[in-house]
Parts: C-alpha cells; structure tokens; sequence
C-alpha cells in the first residue's frame, strides 16, 4: 500500500513526543555506562605512547599479581583473521584491521593504540595494573599528515598495502591504499572550452563527532561461551557481528543488548571495547565493563578524514560550468578506509558538469583510524568544490544560487559517478532558498552571506521489524536500530497510521540481537527509510492476520472482509451483517481465533532517495579579534516526506550545528612527536548553545515513490554544505577566502593582517 | 511434517547439556533477586496479622516522614476492577481478586494478607517504615477448615459468593463459591450390583511448592508510563497481562522481562509483588525492587488446597468396579478457585468405571489463596481413590496391578468427565510395571509395596516461536514461555533437528514481551509440547525461506529445490547442477537474496494428550519411630516422545520427591488464631537427598500423533501418585491404612500404638 496523498494521513506528519524523550530528559535512560551485573570487573586498556613504534617486548606478569587482578590480555589472546576471513556479508569494515586496532600486533600505528588490557575488581586496581605492564618499544619514524604519507619517501605503516585501483598493480608496498577515480565526458576538451578556469586547494583538519557519551560496554561470557554484551552502539547485530569474528566466537553465542546511545554520528558503527571486554570476561570468568574517558575518545577513536582536495573549474561568461576537477586525497589513520570515494562522489553530484573528473586517494598514515562521521567524506569534498564553485561565482560576478540554478542537478540528468537523476529536489530547495524571508534582510558592514549546497546519496539495506497485537488492543513495535535521532517516534508513527490507531496505542521498542531479524545498523540515513518500510510492512500483514480473525469471529470467508479505518468490516451486502471490529476486540478473542497476532518482516530495502540541500548562512565578521559570529542560518533540505517534522528539524539544525564547529573551531593539534595536544572539550572546541543562532529548518517534500510514505533519508546532508556556507559568507563578508578548515580567530586575523600589514604595523 | 519415527531422528532424544545449565551451576545466571537499576528503592509489605479483621484504618504518616522512604501505598493507591472486568482472554484467574489478594480492601482474609507497602532508599528503612504504619483492626472470627467453612454458621468470608454450578441460585452468600459435578452411567444402580462396597474418608493438608527463589521483582515505571518489569515467573506474558491489569496500564506501556526462575510448580503462574512495586515505583518515580523472604512466601503465597475426599466403591468379587463416587472438598484460602475440578476429573479418569459420581466443593476459608501446585488438585483426589482402590483390592485379594488392568482405561473407552481416550499409554504403563525389576525384589520384615496411578490432562495453548538463521548459519530461537524443566534445550533440539544442524549451532532465547509474539505461561506441561509445535513450524517456514534464497543464488525457480538433510538441492535434473548449499552459504549471502532469514510462528496448540503413569513405592516402616524410609521407587510413565530423555527422567523423579514429601511430611501448622507456626523450611519439612533413594524413571513412548515429535506433556503428572503409593505401601507393610496427609512419624506411631495398646503400655 501507498501512503503518499499527504492529506489523508492521520498520524505521519504531526509532532507526538518521542517515546524515549520522557526517560531521557529525567535521566531514566540506561547509556552504556549505567549497566551492571553482580560480580562485574572493570577493565582499562593500556595505550601506545607512540604514534609509530615497533612493539620488542610486554611483560605483563607483575600486573597479573597485583591484587584484584583477575585477567590481563594483549594480542597473543586474540584469534588472526586471515584476509578471506576480513569481510563478512555487507559489512563495510575490514575485520582484520578492525581485530589490530583493537589490539595491535608487533606495531603501534598510532598514539593510543591498545597494546594490552587489564581485568580488576576496581577501577584503580585496573589503572594500577596498567602502570606494572612493562612494554619494550622501538619508535620508528611516523607520519601524520596525507601529502608527506604519500611521499614515496614516506615511512611506511604497513608492508602489505598494495595501492589497489591503478593499474598496473604496484609492485611496491605505499601507504596509499586505494585509488578511486570517477569521470564523465571529456574534462580536457572541457577546459579548453572555458572563458575562465580557476584551481584551489583546500584543506581541512580531522574533526571528531564529539558524541556525548564516551564508549562503553558490558560483557559477560559463560564458561560454556554463551555471551551478553551490553553497549551503546549504532547496532547491535554490528557488534555482534564483529566481536563474534574477532574473538573467534559463534553468532549465535553472542546476545548483544542495546543500551540507549548518547550521539554516534558515525563514530559507533564500529567497536573498539567489545572485543576486550570480551576476552577479559572469558580469561577472568566475570562479567567486564569497560567506559572510556573522553581523552581516550580523543586519543584512539576514529574522527572523520583531515584531507587536501584540489580543484579545478572552467566556465563560460554566462555562468556554464565546462569542467570540473577534483583531486581528493583523504587521511585513513592507521588502517585503509578512508570515505574518499563519498568525498569524490558527494561532491560532484550536486551538479550536472558536462564533462568531470574526479580522482581520490586513501591514505595511511599515523593517527587514530577514522570512522564515520555524518555523511562521511561527503562535507570535505563539498567544502572544497562549493567554495571553488562561490569564488567562480564571484570572479564571473553572478549570484551564487543562479550559479547553481544554471549547472545544479535535474531530474533526468547523470551525475558524475553514474546515477540518472529520478525524483530529486535540488532545485525545489535553490526555488525556496530565492524565496525565503533570509534572503531579504540586507547585510550591514562587517557582515556576509554564504550559500552552499550538498548531497548525500542515503541508505537502504537489511532491516527487520515486528508488530505485535496485544491482548488490549495495543501494538507492540519492535526494530533492530537504536533510536538516535527519533526513530522509535517515526516507527510507531508509519505503524499508527497503517492500524489507524493513535500513536499513544503504539509503543516501539529497539530490539536486543535475539529479538528481532538482523538490522544492519543506524546509519546512512537509512533508519526511518528501511526501518519504517519493514514496519510498515509488518503492520499491512497484521491488518492481513486481522481480517482472518474476524473472518474467524463472523464465521464466514476471509474473502468476505476488510480493513477500512482501523476497523475490520464485512465486504458488501452478502457478507452478513456484522459490528465492525477494531483492534482491541478481535485481540481479545485472538486466542479463539487462531493465536496471537504478530507479523514479522525481513526486507532488504532498495529505492532509498537522494538528499539534496541548500544552505544560506549570515555572519558577521571582528576584525579585531578575528572571530566569527553566526547571525543567521537557514537549512532547506528535500526531506522526501517528514514522519515527524520535528526530529527532521532536529536533524537539520543537528547537522548544521556539527558543520559549523567543524567550519570555525574543531581541529586535533598535534605536536612533533605525533601526540595529541587537545584531548578534551576545553581544548577541542565544538559550538555550544552561545556560538549559534536558532537555525532555521526548510522542509521540501518530495515523496520518495519508492517508499510507502515517501520517506528519504534526512540525517546527514545538513552537514554538509556549513563549511562552505561559513566560508562564503565569510568571503562575502571580508573579501577574503580562507581555504583551510578551521576557519579559527588566528587564522582570520592573519588572514586579515596580510592584506593589511599596515594595520598589523600600528598595533 | 511429522517427526514421528524415531529411528529416523538424529538429536531428539539424545542428552545434550541443557543451554542454562552452566551459567545455573556457576552461579552466572541472573534470578528475579540479582536484577538492580540506578536509582533503586527497596520495597517491603505490611502484611495482616491477623487471620481475618477489618480494616478500621490505616494511618500512614509516621513512615511517610521517615527520612529515606520515597513512596507508601495502600489499597487507596489501586483503581478498583469490576467483576466485568475481572477476566481477560484465556486467562484461568481472577483479577479482581487477584488484585484484592495483592492488597487488601476493607478486610483482611488470611494472615500475612497484605495492607499497604513502602519503598526505601534501603531495605532497612523500609522496615523500619513498615513499623510506623498505624493499622487498625477490628478482628473478626476466622475458619480455617474446609467442612468448618461449608457450614451455615460459619463466618462469612465475603459476602458477594453465591454458590456457583448449583440450581436453583443460593439467596445467601456463603463460603462454598462453586459446586462442580461429573457423572457417568448410573451410580445407584451400579452400587446395587456390587459384591462389595467400601466407604472411606482421606484428608490433606495444604502443601506448598518449596520453589528455592522467593517471589522477586524490579520494575520501573517512567514519569510517561513506559515500565520494565524485571521478574522470576511462570510467564512474562502473565505478568505484563495481570499488572496492567492491576494497575491500570497498557499493555503495551509494560515490558516484562524474565528472569531465570528458581522453581515455580505452579506457583508463579500468579503475581503478587509486581503492582505493589508499580505503584511504588510510581509514586516515587524510581525504580523499586521488592524480594520476599521465605516467611512471606509461606505466610502469604499459594500454597495448594487442603481437602476432604470421600470415596465409596463398589465391586465384583472378580475385581470390576461397577460403581465409583467421590466427594471432594477442597480449601481455595481467601478467594475463589481451588483446583478441585482437577481432583474431580483426574483421579477418576485413571479408570474406565460403568457408573461413576465426583463432585467438588470449592471453598473459601482464612488462608492464603492457593495456587497451582504441579497438576493442581490432582494429587489430592487421586492420593483418595488410588488409596481407595488398593483397600478394595485388598479386601478382594487381588493383587492392585491387576486391579488396575482390570479397571483401567483403555483406548476407546470413556472418561467419568465425558473424554473418549484415544492413544493412551495408561496399560503399557502397568505391563512395564509388572515386567520391572522393581516388582522382582523380594521384600522383607516391615517393608511394603505399594502401586498407584496418576493421570493429568496436560495443556496447550498460545505460543509464538522465531527462528533466525545468523550471518554464519547459527540459528537463534526465540520463545515466551520460561525455561524451568529444560525446555531451552528441547526447543532448540526440535529445531536443530528440523534444520539438520548440530545443537550446539542453535541457541534457543527465552525472550521478553517485546522480543517475541504472546506465549502463554510456563505450565500445564505444556511447553515442550505447545512450544515445540511452534518452534517446529518456525524452522520449517525458515526451511521454506532458504530455499527460495537457493533458488535466486541459482537462479532457477523456487519448485526447483529441494530440502534435504540440512541442505538445499537442485531437485531433479532440469533444475541445473550446483552444488547443495547449507545454512552458512545461505545465511552469508542472505543480503543480496532478500535480506536477512528468519520466521516467526503464533498458534493457539490443540491436540495435547494425556499423560498416565504408574508408580511403584517400596517403604520399611520403623516400629519404633514411625519413621517411614522410602526403599525403592520406580516412575513408569507415557512420555509420548521424551525430546530430552534426562530432563524427562528429571521431571518425573523432581515430581516423585515433591510427593514424597506432600505423603510423608510436608504440612502448614497453625495455631488456634490462625497464626502459621511453621513458615520455613527448619518447620515445613520437604524432602531431602538423604531421604529419598535414586528414583528410577521408565519412559514408556506412545507417541502424541497431533504432535510434530509426538510429544506430550511429561512434568506434573509423576507428583500425583506418590501420596497413594506411600499410603499403599505402608498399608503393605503394616497393614495399617494411614488415610489422613501428611503419615508423619508421629501419625504413624500413632496409629501402630493404637493397634498394639500393650507395646504402649510396656514402653
């Protein structure tokens, strides 16, 4: 069935409270960290100093005597994964990298890296235990940044890393473990056909999600190897998945249990605590927690990429973009995967270049492995080319949204990467950003206004859902996603409006590993898509098991029923005559009728939708002291359909909020050594409530016609044009183009001391 | 499919490790007393002190001041049901009562009944609390016999019981709330035709389950409703249903999450602390966990009815019983609903009597309510008509097997309460009797022999089942229903058999109320019976699945596979060639062939068989103590299919010691004010190792043909003999007929001193 006439929906579209907000906003919730179990151990982990060494030795003996001591593991404990076995199903991870930055073996490749792990009945016993672990190392020299771990002179992390994606297949080892190369038409011909090319390179700086609620985990395994983890994560069924496979366990071993999760944004769709916890609970025989603090989030969990990204651009006078380049070259950290190939695709997309090319390259270098961060590779690629694209605008001196009027994607157009364009709404986002009341007001000195654009392709993928009829009459909804922006709102809505019942009567709960089909994780934007098809699905065969039952209760044809309203009825005139049924009375009778009602679906969801957005940002720029001050902000995004409008709001403002500490603040400083100097939020500074103005959220809708309500994914393509919007508007406000993320008070005000050094002079 | 043919089996019926048996024997798994949550309060009940008073008022002020307490509730805290609503579905209880009896109203029916509850920041306070509530009683005169409270004059419990089953409506309300009556040919007439008729009285006491864990639960109630109840029970879904029920809620705003159960026996298919501790968590918006001690339990919880029964036979001199009649009277404790219309059905359904009368009072008296205890009231009726029968065979002379040959039901033949047998195993249990290495022994001086049966009718009902094959072919099962006996393990045996998988790769999951479709609770032997059917028909519909997920890897036609030992096939030679995929090929590319794999299955299970046996006990009586010392005893019985021989085995001898001590000493002691002097085990004397011998279990197989495997409930039928076939036995060896429960040494010393007046005098 089709929910897509807007107008006849009930319950999808309105703003109920969402069902986890009561016990979040009274503490009631339960994160990973406030779980127990009688005879739990806490476990530390012990890091690598070094951001390069080769590990010669680890006595581990005096820890193991200390009192309390109940288990100390280092890599000898854990299983190899041969690379047949690193990759499993659908899963994007390389579990063999994932299995060594866990636990590093032979070499630490990055400040942080877990060399060995400590079992004790206290926290300080733990921490006492790590000091007595004697580790031997031999530093060797490191690499930080993507351009000198790119050098052919470069000190090598891997021996193993064979560049994949060129031909022929490089015969020696590198730390550039990927090439990826995207194109469309002729981009020489193109640039020889422009009025005007200009080329920039860009650069930015990692920045972490800065998700509120450090890792965490529970874990308990039997001595018959039965296994429950507790942990805050963005899947269980992911941590499930990986820990089965880097401690050599048995799926069906493993129960792994949601905890609620305080902000993941990408960070937790892989593990590092899970597998420790793991072999310290089989080695101790007790349950084992282990909490990180914020400075080893900082320090050995994965930020997005810090990267270079050249560009190039031809255009005729008239505003038609010709060619375009891109160079991408984005950091890995200590193991391959960099999002480079979404920096190359994301970027690119937003426009309908006649003839493109687009090159990125993955590069290892010593640092922290990093890891999803909304939308990943998607904001840096966007950064460089919306920038690139806003400085073309001004040379050629035509409005920046006419720039992309003239050259952004349409329906029926093919993107660099491939895709024919269906059902998208870029410009319907370009059409509402020219009518919007922000883009009336008129600036004064000092001030500046930045537009920039972004895409983001979403997700579908393996999504499991029941629906289950209670004897009252009250629905029971069960997923396999931990709800990080809304999602038990939104499920229990779509099923509220398929069993025409209020959404109170619906209750959504986030299933634990033994509860539900296989998930595949909260990500992608994919949840409210994937997730809500299952649901809605589940929810279209109970009206199915329903219509059976009061065929049951009226004693006449199942043929001879149907649904009309949240009410069974008789079809026609030669049914019978019958009072129609709702929920609550053929529930009460269901044991009469058959059994209990419940429907289960497994879906595999295809036909997620394209995000397209366009910002407009406001800001006002001191020329003494060089900080930035955001005046104004508005998102308008092609959100598909809004299930809940507030929480799509919540996402917009959410993702903008990221971008703009990613665009004015954030930034890991490291010093020679390749220690972090800024593991904390005193020193690592995202916005907080007093760095932004309320940001206004523009919702488009166009109905995604391949999901029942026309949902598309909204989570991660509100950040991805701030960067590019701040340092617009910071252009359009100063003149002046920074193309360095962060765009920080230092920068802006050398910036602005090199144009005017004669200010600088009278000071 | 059908499973019938055992040799074709490879799992069912083999003797894996139960899957909780290692955490149970290492102390890892988690009973109702082991949950806790942050911010928990302790809960503690002031209960009656006396057997049967009014309320004149309760005063709560003092306690509520005490520094520490958070919440006190009364009765005034719980919304009132009405008779309209005091049932709900299939549900045997009434809520109404069931309420009352958590907290009483106006009255107080029993001591220990309870009268208001606190929750504490420590069990301490809370005590303490419990001290400073000021409750003020008007006493009333009490009855704590069941013939006592069948009188006119006795006091009335509650003035709203009008007889129910008999005609024309009584006009007074009364003790007795139900007369039932079952009736078969023409009673009258066939004790005209006797040779011999015998006449005899038996009595019980009420007994108690002896369940090791004391009722336990935690449950927080969110300040939006949205409650987890954690809890030992017989069933999750019980405890969801008669909580909101009790308190007012959804059902969807409760998720009951089960703990492991420390013994149930019928005693926990009720509740009695989860809405207290609702209503505290309530009121104080924190979560509140209430633990009784073992004096509570016994004080306050079910235990089974004491009864009157009186059995007249009569017979032909060559053994045929041409007519039966019982009377039975069973104490129901402070409300309706003792299991005497069990005691009526099963002891007379032992035997195919021509003309046959039972009736059965059901009434109330100053007690706590009784629960279900092990095939409740069947016991009671059949230690009456089994001890009966044995005095008849007796006086005729003829050996009791014979007896029992003579008059035992056969199939075709028709029960006293209208069933006609069919596949019943009643008479290979006696020719497995009499072939026994048991009735080989030859006794001794003082040693006695004694045979008696047992019936019980053994139920079916809701269950949901899901089965999920995980990305490596593992399978998890999902059921409802609480794992007391081993049913985790027959589960996931049915299911490793159906798949052609080993044990070991499936793990069966007692899931929350969320995790899985409604399942009735755990009792009525019914759930490897019930929930076998389901887990059986969910790993078929898996089968179904994984062949159409072969048939797009091979992309042929779904007719085109077949399953075969564990595998799909091409089927036939059209099909194409390819090489048969197993679970694990399946399952890992389950993603691009649909998503992930899994059934889920609801039914309402039919076709429950009856459950007979035949116990053989031999004693040796002290002469000098009365001490009776169980020397052997044998448990033959028609187990269907035993899934798992050995917790078959471990049912009947867990039932057989059960009964021992229910024959032997198990009794409640009350004073004159109806006062329980004997609330713990030092005084309420179960069975221990060293009185009991190893008990020896034979499994006779008359396989259930409405079950896949042939099941049929094996667990509470073994407790109904032994209190005969102790009586019998003692009977045997002494020649002295002990008809009144428990035959303690000081009843039996008794009773030899009134045979042999000299020995007393000599002494």
């Amino acid at each position: 069935m089709s929910y897509l006439d807007k107008t006849a929906l009930q319950v999808v579209g309105t703003r109920p409270i969402r069902p986890d907000g009561v016990d979040k906003v009274t503490g009631r919730a339960n994160f990973g960290a406030d779980m127990t179990m009688p005879g739990m151990l806490w476990g530390r982990i012990k890091r690598s100093p070094h951001a390069h060494a080769r590990i010669v030795s680890i006595n581990t003996e005096k820890a193991q005597t200390l009192p309390g001591v109940r288990a100390v593991i280092t890599r000898a404990d854990f299983p190899d994964i041969t690379p047949e076995r690193a990759h499993i199903g659908a899963a994007p991870h390389n579990l063999r990298d994932m299995s060594l930055n866990c636990m590093a073996k032979g070499k630490v490749l990055y400040e942080g890296h877990p060399v060995a792990a400590v079992a004790a009945t206290s926290p300080l016993i733990a921490e006492q235990a790590l000091d007595l672990i004697e580790v031997e190392y031999e530093v060797l020299q490191h690499v930080m940044d993507v351009e000198a771990a790119m050098a052919e002179t470069a000190p090598l992390l891997h021996d193993n890393i064979f560049t994949a994606g060129i031909e022929p297949k490089p015969e020696k080892p590198s730390n550039i473990a990927k090439v990826v190369r995207f194109a469309k038409g002729d981009v020489k011909a193109g640039f020889e056909e422009a009025d005007l090319v200009i080329e920039r390179r860009y650069t930015t700086k990692p920045v972490h999600q800065g998700y509120i609620e450090p890792h965490a985990c529970l874990v308990s395994v039997g001595a018959d190897g039965q296994t429950i983890i507790y942990s805050s994560s963005q899947g269980q069924f992911m941590v499930r998945a990986y820990t089965s496979r880097i401690c050599g366990a048995d799926i069906a071993n493993i129960r792994a249990i949601p905890a609620e999760i305080g902000g993941g944004f990408g960070g937790k769709t892989i593990i590092y605590l899970e597998p420790l916890a793991y072999m310290l609970s089989k080695k101790s025989g007790r349950p084992v927690k282990i909490v990180m603090s914020r400075e080893e989030v900082f320090r050995a969990t994965g930020p997005t990429s810090g990267a270079v990204v050249e560009v190039k651009l031809g255009a005729k006078r008239d505003g038609h973009i010709v060619a375009a380049q891109s160079i991408l070259k984005y950091q890995a950290g200590a193991f391959p995967g960099s999002p480079v190939q979404q920096g190359c695709i994301c970027a690119m997309a937003v426009y309908d270049f006649p003839n493109a090319l687009t090159v990125g390259y993955d590069v290892v270098c010593n640092r922290p492995k990093v890891a999803a961060y909304r939308a990943p590779g998607a904001p840096i690629g966007s950064f460089a080319l919306e920038s690139c694209v806003d400085e073309l605008a001004r040379e050629l001196r035509i409005d920046p949204l006419r720039m992309r009027e003239i050259n952004g994607a349409k329906d029926g157009a093919k993107a660099t990467h491939g895709i024919t364009w269906v059902n998208i709404g870029y410009q319907k986002t370009l059409e509402a950003a020219r009518a919007s009341q922000h883009m009336k007001v008129a600036l004064k000195p000092n001030q500046g206004r930045g537009i920039a654009s972004g895409y983001w392709h979403n997700a579908g993928g393996e999504s499991s859902a029941a629906v289950h009829v209670n004897e009252d009459g009250t629905v029971t909804v069960t997923e396999g996603h931990p709800d990080i922006g809304g999602s038990r709102a939104s499920m229990a809505m779509m099923v509220a409006e398929v069993l025409h019942i209020p959404f109170e009567r619906v209750r959504p709960v986030v299933g634990d590993t033994t509860a539900i089909g296989f998930s595949a994780s909260t990500g992608g934007s994919r949840v409210t898509f994937a997730g809500g098809m299952a649901v809605t699905q589940a929810a279209e065969k109970v009206i199915e098991v329903l219509k059976k039952r009061a065929a049951v209760m009226w004693e006449i044809s199942a043929d001879a029923v149907e649904w009309k309203d949240g009410k069974v009825y008789p079809a026609g005139l030669n049914a019978g005559t019958f009072e129609p049924l709702d929920l609550a009375a053929i529930a009460a009778r269901s044991a009469r009728t058959g059994g209990p009602i419940s429907a289960e679906v497994q879906i595999n969801a295809q036909g997620q939708a394209p995000g397209f957005t366009t910002h407009i940002c406001d800001v006002e720029v001191d020329p003494e002291t060089g900080h930035v001050k955001i005046l104004r902000y508005t998102a308008i995004q092609d959100v598909g359909r809004a299930i809940h409008p507030s929480y799509v709001e919540g996402q917009m403002q959410g993702g903008v909020a990221q971008g703009i500490g990613w665009a004015l603040n954030e930034e890991y400083v490291y010093d020679q050594d390749g220690h972090l100097e800024n593991p904390g939020f005193l020193d690592y500074r995202v916005p907080v409530c007093s760095d932004l103005p309320m940001i206004e959220a523009i919702l488009i809708e166009v109905p995604n016609p391949r999901h029942p309500f026309g949902a598309r994914g909204v989570g991660e393509v509100p950040i991805v044009p701030p960067m590019a919007a701040v340092a617009n508007a910071i252009a359009d406000a100063t003149g002046l183009r920074l193309r360095d993320l962060p765009m920080s008070p230092p920068k802006l005000r050398a910036a602005l001391d090199e144009r005017e050094p004669t200010r600088v002079a009278a000071e």
